[in-house]
């Protein structure tokens, strides 16, 4: 990099760490090894979440730790009827494979976060969503990835849970009506990483190549599909 | 780098570079120096953007890349209109925090890139997503967040900017109408980026102490605002 003076240069230790963190991560689901996490390590990886960015600075995110057996049971059990309305939209062969797919790792992994949603954080005038009102919600987002990739630079695993419905999660952790859950996430110890995505490694679906999703200038109807 | 050893012991190497590009992550608006960037580079910074998890494996983005200077002055008039709109909304002591406040950097930056999301793309049957629709967007959100990291430790910028209408941004690349713009990023190099966001430095808001967005077990409604 020429000319970045009196600011970062940036060398090996700064990109190594970051893009080992990314092509690492992988939604668990089957690793989890049920160990604790050291409050150390849980306190940075939601430092790191805090620190994402967020549409007029709202944080607009809170983060339910959630350990006790019997909620994450209950949890479990909605999810898996919601499989089970899911597996009933299928055709035969792709249910034969999502036959073979876990969907989650909710009693593995030893924590559950929830992460959710506060719309009226920092409102009426929240800067720079005015014009785009979900602007707040992926605000969200951002602070998800930020704990996944430290958890995964930290030794753990993450699993995105989404086979639920917003109200259920949301009676079950006792969020008002205001905010929105937007993810359970299953963090805890893993024994290892999958290289290959559990979907693509059961043949669900194939990840695409970076060609097909890179347009110049405008969009490309004959690259998009 | 994809290859997982048996076990992931993490060392200092994993953690330092992630959690300084996390940390030293700003939304850029008046750091660009209009350099471009180099070609491997950009590379792999949607490398990065596309290594981000998806809900069903949908890969659910695309990135136009837009350096065309007609079209990012367009679309900066448009971001100006709207931030008029926006000032007409702000009691007389906000405005005139908000005039300090600069919004944008689609000049400054050589490159806008507009991210946006596919909903079609995987369907019918996108798995994880049969009850929470908004789980497309939420995929593209971590991408945006790896592409942000990855920029922040090459020692780039990167400026959200949301002051459009997504209609606006939807013709001024050519998004087909099933396609709905997320975000234009301004990205390149920059001089330095601030330590403190700019909305905190001219006292629009503070950030929030994590311990105000963390609950145990279930929602904490003392602790939530």
């Amino acid at each position: 990099m020429t000319n970045t003076p009196a600011t970062h240069v940036p060398d090996a230790t700064d990109v190594v760490g970051l893009y080992d963190a990314m092509f690492r991560r992988r939604d668990t689901r089957a690793e989890f090894t049920g160990e604790p996490i050291p409050a150390e390590v849980l306190d940075r990886i939601l430092t790191a979440a805090h620190a994402a960015p967020s549409v007029g600075l709202s944080q607009p995110w809170d983060f339910i730790l959630v350990t006790d057996p019997a909620v994450r049971r209950s949890f479990r059990e909605h999810v898996h009827q919601e499989r089970a309305v899911f597996n009933d939209q299928l055709d035969a062969r792709q249910a034969e494979t999502f036959a073979r797919i876990k969907v989650e790792g909710i009693m593995e992994a030893g924590l559950g976060i929830v992460v959710s949603y506060d719309a009226d954080r920092g409102s009426p005038a929240v800067l720079g969503r005015h014009a785009i009102a979900d602007a707040g919600l992926y605000s969200v987002c951002l602070a998800i990835q930020n704990l996944w990739l430290a958890a995964t630079a930290e030794g753990l695993g993450v699993g995105w849970v989404s086979f639920y419905r917003e109200e259920f999660l949301r009676d079950l952790v006792g969020l008002p009506e205001t905010l929105r859950p937007i993810a359970w996430l299953c963090v805890g110890p893993v024994r290892d990483l999958p290289t290959v995505p559990d979907l693509e490694r059961h043949g669900w679906r194939n990840r695409l190549p970076l060609s097909e999703v890179v347009h110049h200038e405008r969009y490309d109807p004959i690259r998009g599909r």
